[in-house]
């Protein structure tokens, strides 16, 4: 197995692209190797198994979904009410649509997740420590609700995007920012 | 172009379940014939393109989910209370888990309008005018909520039927009803 973490990450990247761009089906080590432009064979020296690959994705795209650690100091500055709330979310939407190739591979590796019991099991770890961290993040700065709020917000939060992104002429961004105030409205 | 009803229905059937075993990179029409397990060359004699095909699906996959018009109309006859619209919406995540294949290919079907646009379009309207029924209905029926409210728990539902089906330890059933009775509880 080949080591640098640079060349790793942007196979991984490729991956990404592939899968949001083909699914799941599409993503082959040659597919990877051809995405990334590198000589043929590359992929499977930094990655054992195909399956590897998908685990491998599924850690990567939430670092690339994830907010600037800098940017969240700063918000944090502000009045912690609904109105901050509100940002945070449309901020997690903001992202999702800016690289909204990280976001279908997310979906692509859900559904992959329905016919491989070994990723569900790697990826349903990921998601509990994630919405675990949501939470803790939530009532640590002292958001508007509870636990089970910061879990419908979520929820709601992938229902938003996955209709925004796959339909976005049916549910375009102006609707999913109202209907985030919405929700947002009766947190407590 | 053969109209045999019937047998169009059964082509369609097996589509949906290639779509949710193999994904969207596996709908072919060879597929479809090997599932539906009629001769080679059959699916072709029934749908012009592999879009006329995916189009098909995206409205048969409707039909599946849809509820039975008698068990909708005997539950009117109940107060038209928060208790009845939670129970519409659990019976919502009932069709889905008892139809998973369906849900499943509905999902292959938005990551693949993401890939064409001419399917997005006809997907759109689909959705479109089923979100505009499912508003009358719960405005006629005099269901807590107005018309956002009716889109929120749409969204939410969306959320939380993928988030159950793709990953049913990360989103348990008994979270999945949490959920619902908390959002229902929200509305006025």
């Amino acid at each position: 197995m080949r080591t640098n973490p640079e060349r790793r990450t942007a196979l991984t990247d490729a991956a990404v692209d592939v899968l949001a761009d083909e699914g799941a089906r599409g993503l082959t080590f040659r597919a990877v190797d051809t995405r990334a432009q590198v000589p043929a064979g590359t992929t499977s020296n930094y990655f054992r198994t195909r399956d590897e690959l998908l685990v491998a994705v599924g850690a990567h795209v939430f670092t690339r979904l994830a907010p600037d650690p800098a940017t969240v100091h700063s918000a944090l500055s502000h009045r912690r009410d609904h109105a901050l709330l509100g940002q945070f979310l449309r901020d997690i939407v903001d992202r999702a649509t800016a690289d909204q190739a990280a976001h279908l591979a997310l979906l692509e590796l859900r559904l992959e997740s329905t016919r491989k019991p070994a990723l569900a099991a790697t990826f349903t770890a990921t998601m509990v420590d994630a919405l675990r961290a949501n939470v803790a993040f939530h009532l640590d700065a002292g958001l508007p609700g509870d636990e089970e709020s910061v879990e419908l917000l979520y929820a709601t939060t992938t229902g938003l995007i996955i209709e925004h992104l796959t339909l976005p002429e049916f549910f375009s961004r102006a609707r999913v920012d109202r209907l985030i105030a919405r929700l947002v409205s009766t947190m407590e």
